[in-house]
């Protein structure tokens, strides 16, 4: 037995076009988009990615690319790559897919990343009703801390994790996912309350040719047509895994996904140096290009065994994941609290999305008495180890969901003390993140507390 | 300087009844409850407390007490405490108040606690539509761990916490809070999807005369029952801390609480020796009698200092938490996902409490396969120490939230392997919860994959 | 089956002599010391201790009680506690005794502790050459935390601990231990180079009637005389565990002893709030009065099934140790290395002794830039959870110790950086410790390097 | 400013000679051997290294290779790399050196490490007179874990560290090192008591020019005889750093080593995968090729400032090391203890080294009992994230150290239970590893408790 060098399968070149690869990534989930590589169990391979917008976004101090970014061409994703057992069976329908990330980091020569709010107009994010305008900060990379000229006076170490990795949907599951998607798409907006969140932004994504990319099916054959025509958008997660956004899912971690199409077709992308629960701004992690070292392993029939499905049909499932024993842990945390009361002084039942959308802008709020701007904090608690948690869920009327910062990323104490936060001479400000101003004409959510303006 | 023996301010004797105890406890929120004690900034006190339902519940094998229990009556609190400074200056309005919690325990001769669901026509939990029986397991404690004759096979460290400590609100803030606890009921259910939640649970407890329990307000005074009228009930976490149940808030953290009252009237009760993140069967954290050693802090002039107010008034605010360097941790997690689509299959939109109900499901399922009945893995994941989090919550239309649970805490191993989870000989049956039937009739949320019957 | 509450075996009145107390301590190992207690497996019981000098020790600023103790009459053991399996019948030699710690603390009303070093002629610590004088600091207890007005702007949580725990010896062991002990003192201190240690203290202590203690024996009868003769000193740790000084032996571990007498026989005392690895200063960790609430469990025929005795009897055997999954740890750490070469240049082969000695200094002059006494420093690091790695122990002829600090602990970041250690305005002088002259004429060891003298 | 992508400053070739690379390393210490390169604080750079041995040990099932392997020419390390400012100004004698390790690997296409004890008459290890025979492991890289054909049953992952990195003595401290070390040859093992070690390993090594490799000083050259004879052997850790061996010394630590000559003259090598705490076998942690991406810093005037010599001049120091928040931490650990009595039951002073020699051997013996052979625990406990602690280091005669075994390493469960360890069909034999037998005369040390032979 060879030392286990791992055996490249996909190979990305970020100073290309997606179009441009040898080994073409796809941007929408599709049972029939082929398979680009074959690996066994036991094998140890390396999958490349490039960065989730295909390299739409710049080392630069504006955030006019961020601005106009095409989101109809995002979240390319490296696969599908086809999994057999070591006699060269398929995995098949039924099985699980037992997936070890043994190694994750930037693409070597492109160790750098970016985070960023859309515009309002053009993606937005969770607080997007309060901070409309697109903006971005460039972060780099110093082994396994990153830092920010946008940010300066914080730094951390990253969980690098994919930000998108999935099993491909059965033609069944893929039907599901539109019907269901459609079905409140075409509710329309009135007809939810949106957890809480003003509705300022899509309700889903449908099935969308324009911006497409898949794999090799050729561009201009019928079957390109009819696979653009109706396969999934990667936005969600879904019962196949796909951009479920788990933050710790890092180095010597698993994931144990259902397999709904022969071979597994596994595909992944959209790396992320480090990202914080919620992934808030929504272009939230630091996002990267990069690679990852991978084992597989096949349960047989494991679906059955090992997953429930609840909903109409056996396919209505999830992956589990097992964190491993090195997740890299801070000790002291200053932690924020939201409950299901909207900023309007509006009670909501249970509803832990407003809660935690009160947490994260306490947190705004809070942090930016330290010299930073609001901007720049909630770029920070998109992609640094922040957790969100669900603290309670059953107090009528009022969830409670709390967001917890690690003490030890700020070179300041930012824990309250007698005295006051910093201010005069004492405040130090800390620049600000590349902004591009929002033209649109959808109203802000205004505090009430602030007279003459929103936060 | 002596030595510093915790003074005790507040005690408590669990044999009695919340009225016959020398220092009457009160379950309502109310600026006219007189303090019961006094202490200065610097002075480390021991305050008792009698668990939550006042000792309705007993240590024996029958869920009837959890079934028929009076939730008029519940959440005890030991205070309020009037907080002076050092010279006696009282915490005055517009202050922060820093409590730091130094030691926590059971009550030495009450080393015991239990976990239930309610049932579903008296308090329901947040399966109720799945588990609609009042359910009851009982822990004792060895030291730091707990195990329950109801649930073998586990056992795990307390993070012993106040489910509930707070400040005393204002009149002001007490009739915002009246106001949209109220608004909330009269909209009624149809207003609201219930963050999806199929609503079979009271919108909101309002204010409510029958069980109130005031201190020292003598029981058939007009001063009773102008209080008792108005008091907010204890159930929500609000802007005075209240029943936050943060599970992390245990030995050496802190809470920065907003003043609203001269003297702060601080009040706690409510212990947990243990709960997981969202306490998800709502009687649900191993509940117990316990004591508290704490210390305060006054920041003069904190609130505008340290917190922004976010709502139609200045009182619209929260207290921040800071979580110490001593939170023990697990170090490997099975983690079980869920996204916003409903049992049914139904769409919702970035709803982190459907993705929670989903995640939570999922994980009861799962270890329902290692030879736990449903009831027990549902009382326990409201106990044990597993971590709730919102993970994605700008992926439209999904918003996805995962449930951790600690691989460590349980006799055997859980993941996922080859060969499937045991069967036959193998699966160790593991006894079960004391369980009261359901007599009403709500009908319960059918999983459409299991055929004839919900789970 | 009632709730756990833990069942009272040993008292101790911490206020009274050792002798005046109920159930009398003893202070020498022997297997005739008769038991005061008994206890079944599975028991949960609680024993108190008083401090390890017998309230020799007060709580005020001088160091003349440091001076002048009694090291004849120290280590007050609460026991022996004779351990029966749930059918009476007795641990018996060749079993193995699981003690399992449940909690442990303070005594209620006694919640402060001393660090000292004693003097070079009366007991001397690691670094009694280079610090020849008593000295004292007092700890105060806020719940987890301690701190001391001797050596102010540190603060750190306690991991409590007993410093001496064992089970009692045979008469055959005794004599092992005797005549080995016996045998060092005997050949003398020309016959070893002490481990590189100049040395100035004590080769051994054997025994020694004076000062004895010995439980319930009376005290002028022949039985006593006997005793007392031959009664093993408990100050080193041996085979039955002893004064094994692990600082991480706190709430939730268990230690695995061998069995050498019928019942067991098992005593503890000398409670340790906080100790760093090696407990340099001698009286060296936070001495405390304490409690300890205990289980055991019996492996019957344990000691041949998992121990392997090495030396010439059977009897050569040590316990094992658990550390539970609670542990607190600090994340961030300075580290100070020693290699095997003396203070005067001396090359020593693979010395562990004197490469950790070095290291401690190493650390001692270092933290004394920041504003605190080498005699803070050094009582400091007796005390504080430091941890004491053997790093290389191969490399000849330098054996590589190293002493690592946890940065959290203090509150100036210690760290180097450019411009150097605080001076001047910057540099906050922070107290002393209590100091009692030294007026021996025993040489200090000089540093070569520092003219003048002082080390 | 591009992204840091490391700039390749020392690149190695694993399958060339170590005098056939491009940038020759070196494998003694000298001041005269001159810079490969040079770099400026802030950059980031790229250093890679090869195995210790140079190539010597293969990938294979045979001890042969470690039982004659050269140890004359051994520790290749890549450098020197000489350090200036931003400015080009160089590091000069008394600046402090920081290096931040940000990134460290072993080689790509190179991914595997071995484990040895050498021939007790050729090198020897911890224990050689109990395990003379040279052995050997070989381990692959599963991403952050290493499991090896030859212990089966147990998987960890690694802290890559350098085990040798330093900066390069000046004229003045080679001498000390060189007259220290020559002195302890002189004076023989007659005159010392070795640490209580049984003495059968060399003394110390003394400069040599067989197998001396220099970097770029031609072989033939005077200047070679000259450096060649006067060089610094790299065994040992001195007051450079050098072989520390410091097993937590990983991604995202500091250290500040003080400079002795102009520009610093920064080397390194050894790679390790993973070590145990004092690396016991001596060829002991999972050695490999490797790489380390670094950044430094010079703290001008930083040894006054920072670093107290100790010793006859001012060069007597020691560098300081710091250690990151992102150590990997296992939670539970079994605990072995060892007190200063040797094999022979001998009572020694306060010998650190022998109580440390006492809980390794106390280890293997236990794990032995699990289906391992003890040759394989030893080489497991010198690579494995093992914790050896200095305990008890005051308490005559004894010393008491520890040694901590990660439980979650093994795939079976090493704890004490009632019913002792696995027997007959349960237990499960792993293997051995690689084993060339011993040749030599010298006597073994007999554990006199076991019948008819050592261990």
């Amino acid at each position: 037995m060879p030392p286990r060098t791992p055996i490249p399968v996909v190979k990305m070149d970020p100073k290309k076009a997606p179009w441009e690869q040898e080994k073409k990534p796809h941007n929408r989930w599709h049972p029939d988009i082929p398979p680009v590589a074959e690996v066994k169990t036991g094998d140890l391979f390396r999958v490349e990615t490039i960065d989730w917008t295909g390299g739409q976004i710049k080392d630069d101090d504006s955030a006019d690319d961020i601005k106009h970014v095409d989101l109809s061409c995002c979240h390319y994703l490296s696969g599908p790559i086809r999994i057999t057992d070591e006699k060269g069976e398929p995995a098949r329908p039924g099985d699980l897919l037992v997936v070890e990330l043994c190694n994750l980091g930037p693409l070597p020569g492109d160790e750098w990343g970016y985070t960023g709010t859309f515009d309002r107009d053009n993606g937005g994010g969770f607080l997007t009703d309060h901070f409309p305008e697109a903006t971005k900060a460039i972060w780099y990379f110093d082994g396994i801390y990153a830092s920010s000229r946008h940010i300066p006076g914080v730094r951390f170490a990253g969980l690098i994790h994919p930000g998108l990795i999935g099993t491909a949907p059965s033609h069944e599951l893929l039907k599901i996912w539109n019907e269901r998607e459609g079905a409140l798409v075409e509710a329309g907006e009135n007809s939810t309350t949106l957890g809480g969140v003003l509705h300022t932004r899509p309700l889903a994504l449908l099935p969308e040719p324009k911006g497409a990319l898949l794999g090799d099916i050729p561009a201009d054959s019928p079957q390109w047509s009819k696979v653009a025509g109706e396969a999934a958008r990667t936005i969600p997660g879904r019962e196949n895994g796909g951009n479920c956004d788990i933050k710790n899912l890092s180095r010597g971690c698993k994931v144990y996904f259902p397999v709904f199409v022969e071979g597994a077709n596994l595909s992944m992308g959209d790396m992320h140096f480090s990202q914080g629960d919620g992934e808030v701004s929504f272009c939230g992690a630091i996002e990267m290009s990069g690679f990852l070292e991978i084992k597989t392993e096949i349960i047989r029939g494991g679906m059955e065994q090992y997953l429930t499905p609840m909903g109409p049909t056996k396919l209505h499932v999830h992956p589990i994941f097992e964190i491993g024993p090195l997740e890299p842990r801070y000790s002291e945390w200053l932690v924020f609290e939201g409950i299901s009361v909207d900023e309007s002084g509006k009670q909501h039942y249970l509803d832990a999305t407003v809660a935690y959308k009160r947490a994260v802008l306490n947190c705004i709020d809070y942090l930016s008495k330290f010299g930073y701007t609001k901007q720049q904090v909630y770029l920070l608690l998109s992609c640094c180890p922040c957790e969100g948690r669900i603290s309670g869920i059953v107090d009528v009327p009022n969830a409670v969901a709390t967001l917890a910062i690690p003490i030890a990323i700020f070179d300041q104490d930012i824990r309250p003390k007698a005295g006051g936060p910093p201010v005069g001479p004492r405040l130090v400000t800390r620049g600000d993140v590349a902004k591009s101003k929002y033209d649109g004409s959808k109203p802000l959510t205004i505090n009430p507390c602030m007279c003459g303006g929103g936060h």
